[in-house]
């Protein structure tokens, strides 16, 4: 049996997991749960700057939720183009992070993607404020609290933050349902990032998906 | 800024983090929350194998909770002598870890120290069944159930695992109030594993500890 070192602790490694994130996500219908309220939104999601990390776009905001019954907040929205997860073997146009925390300093983070179709009224007010040029606050807020999930799938899982130090323990929330960009949306966006900066799959190993069904009306 | 390349993902770092457990604990009474529902135990917890990993004693168990409201199982309990989490600044004799998972595979940690006094009777079987050498499954099943804490401070916090892979994400729930063994147990303890196997205190960097106060009755 190979023993610890408890004098030589700063060696001890630290291990690459095996619960990464993004992974790919399937639709089984008969382990659908229903569960109106998984998520509960909790007044207004805004965000009121933006910053461009190097890799996308980057907006610190407010918002308030209670996930799976437990109080957490919105720390900053990000993108991906494309998609990271992949659902039903889909693999969509964007996907946006809405990434939470809690009062001990859990992470979650609820991810919503978006296929082409007509343009989408937040995205225009990012996207124009960036083009502005100025990476400061916000002259008014921007709400978009319309783009959270209120219908449909939830897929919930536990994975990991897909950029270094890709830390493991993070609750994710993945919608099925998505909304729409436009063509032109998109394209202005990758006149930015050219680059895609969507992490590879992932393998599942030892985790199951849970499916939560938030029902049809909003 | 600099950029991550999305072409050479296998090189990306996987990050040691800086929510590390152990840690160390203080009450801030003006900071208790009454939470009578925090831990509610669903049913025995009883252990019916033992197993030695080489640094401490290993049991497989079953056992169902809900922790903050949500639905874990035991995985395995374990033993660290002395303990690992100080306590208003005092190391105790032992820590007990009831290692749980839930349906997608996050781990949660209940903590219980043990201070010298009385013996412990449930610690008293699993020693004289480590004594037969036999590492295999008990004829009988022994029972821990009432060494769950059910009453007095819970200090719940995010935290790591404290041996490699050190992974985070981990939830933990330590209790205040300790139960006892006796010198004469913790030293039959010691003639099979002499050397410690608590690791160094880590720093609490950007977290919160949460205190959870179950009442004071049964």
């Amino acid at each position: 049996m190979n023993k610890l070192d408890y004098q030589a602790q700063s060696q001890w490694a630290y291990g690459a997991g095996k619960q990464q994130s993004p992974i790919a996500l399937e639709t089984v219908p008969q382990n659908i749960l229903e569960a109106a309220d998984f998520l509960e939104w909790q007044g207004p999601y805004y965000v009121q700057d933006v910053c461009d990390n190097g890799n996308n776009l980057l907006l610190h905001g407010q918002g308030h939720a209670r996930l799976d019954q437990r109080l957490f907040h919105l720390v900053q929205l990000h993108f991906h183009a494309p998609a990271e997860h992949t659902i039903n073997g889909e693999l969509r146009a964007m996907e946006w992070h809405f990434v939470h925390t809690d009062a001990i300093g859990k992470t979650a983070v609820v991810a919503v993607s978006a296929v082409i179709g007509r343009p989408n009224p937040q995205f225009e007010q990012i996207l124009a404020q960036y083009e502005t040029g100025k990476l400061t606050t916000f002259a008014e807020t921007i709400l978009v609290t319309s783009l959270l999930p209120t219908t449909g799938l939830i897929y919930h899982y536990v994975g990991s933050l897909t950029t270094p130090p890709l830390i493991e323990g993070v609750e994710w929330y993945v919608a099925e349902k998505p909304f729409t960009i436009s063509q032109e949306q998109l394209e202005r966006y990758q006149q930015f990032f050219p680059k895609t900066n969507n992490r590879t799959l992932q393998p599942l190993n030892d985790r199951q998906v849970m499916q939560y069904d938030l029902g049809s009306n909003d």
